[in-house]
């Protein structure tokens, strides 16, 4: 059975983005990860320094550990400015550093995942969110991660994801489907 | 004259995108960010709290206030991860906050200025850029901000972006047309 | 009730686009034109000729008639190299001349109405359908037409699309939908 | 020497796109092919028929046979509703046959191509020409043409271009690179 993890890039508990994945993830078996629990600072980018990256003192290790660990990465962020939050845009520029990391291949085991993104949004989201699914196309390209698809929810206010008939009867969708897996 | 306050989202010094971005700016009188030089924290997202949002203890007020006095702002990030870098994301996301800051009108007073955005990527960034450059026109969209225009150079070990003919080219150009202002 | 009109770009009967339309539109009272069945000939810009636009002996002014005559526009195109089929752009193409045409406020009429996409594509169109979404949209936006949404289907052999169950899940979601207008 | 084809979609003669493929292609030998000079009739997609495509009578084997004998395709088209002109579309649509016809391997010999795309606009063409600049992509991806790059010009009344400045300093770069094949 694979092995399923969620990383959840959210500053806010309950907001409409948890709501819409918690649908597509009932009662299917995973882990979950809230980057808003975590400290990741950003990249300093050394990839052309003599002496190559330097270890970093926060929780960045921890998650890619369990990145590692499963097999099907779930990437759930709300629409901040039309992106993916700092949040989790903080975890992605990391990425940079693990690419050197000696203890492992990162684009190795990364091509050996498949991946998938939610996105939930306020401002026309099913035009405005199209570059940021762009954007994490071309990141799943960069290291080979099988693309499994995408979700684009409208929702603004509390709660109001679950009035998008058309993200409900894709959310409904995705859960049959990872639920079969 | 039109004050100008350069925003550098490199999380290295003397990359191709401050390479670029002196050459774009040569001459021309103007200020410059270095976020990397400055701590914000990520956004936590209290739109929908009753108390709103609570001051937070970081560099973003400095920076905004620096924003709030200037006519043209511009943009220069690396792409990384096909977006803009995480230094330049954080700070973006907390113009959700400054959208409730009660000592002024955020989207009025950004409505006066204009904007240019500069990015420089390594991996094809004439196309893979494409999506930062659309979501950078979003973000100007909802703040009314002018767009100016957009270069994106390629440039990946450090200095490459001086053999970017194309992007010398246009670099020319808009260092001609900011003198001229 | 809303008068819809489904305009069809396939180049094929019975194929794709024409099934997933079908689905879409089961039990929801509308016309259909095929383009397909239609001769239209390709623009001759002449919006900047001091005579204008001449008249065009073919099969548009019909079809733009039926256009004007109804509330809903559904534009079913299969992705042809990643844009709509050359049937749709000969008609877009033409609105040019509607534009300038005596009879009617062509903008006007367009932005009293609505507008959905079904787009149907064999190469990873979740993806690589998304510029000809993007552009429909700005298409959209020019004449003031409202976005009503677009559903995006996966098909290339005959029949194909019934497997795309993602498809499948949206179609059943704008059926009950336009059934209940 | 490469031996370059320019491939002019416009509907106009002398229009901006001409005007501005005039000053890239100044001094460079080459070849042009004004499609609005030629009858191309819209596909009829038989992939999937077992008698498969049917010889058409129009100009399109006469202008495929020129593509084929050069080594450079500079795609040269106006934009029409945000993507490409209609003449432009039924010329691409028909590569669909082209990739069946037993004369030669379609897919092989593009490959050894290199392409450019010249668009002139005249909304806001920096940003709502990028779809199809996306489009351009995947079409050269498909065949495996080599990417050379692209250029966006801003003019809607005649003569326009020539206020672009931006568009003029690129013209020159590129220019300058044809010239030094």
């Amino acid at each position: 059975m694979s092995k399923i993890l969620v990383i959840n890039g959210s500053s806010r508990e309950n907001g409409n983005t948890e709501m819409f994945t918690s649908l597509i993830l009932k009662d299917v078996p995973h882990q979950s990860i809230h980057l808003r629990h975590h400290t990741i600072i950003p990249i300093v980018d050394k990839r052309h320094s003599p002496e190559g990256f330097t270890p970093v003192e926060d929780d960045y290790d921890h998650i890619i550990q369990s990145v590692l660990a499963h097999d099907i990465l779930v990437f759930a962020t709300p629409l901040y400015w039309y992106g993916m939050s700092g949040h989790m845009k903080l975890f992605v520029d990391r990425w940079s550093q693990s690419l050197r990391d000696p203890r492992f291949d990162f684009k190795k085991e990364m091509s050996k995942k498949k991946g998938f993104v939610i996105i939930c949004g306020g401002d026309n989201p099913s035009i405005k969110a199209l570059p940021l699914v762009q954007q994490f196309r071309y990141i799943f390209d960069f290291v080979g991660m099988e693309w499994m698809g995408y979700v684009i929810g409208k929702g603004n206010s509390p709660g109001e994801i679950m009035q998008d008939q058309n993200a409900m009867a894709q959310a409904k969708h995705w859960n049959q489907y990872l639920q079969s897996l």
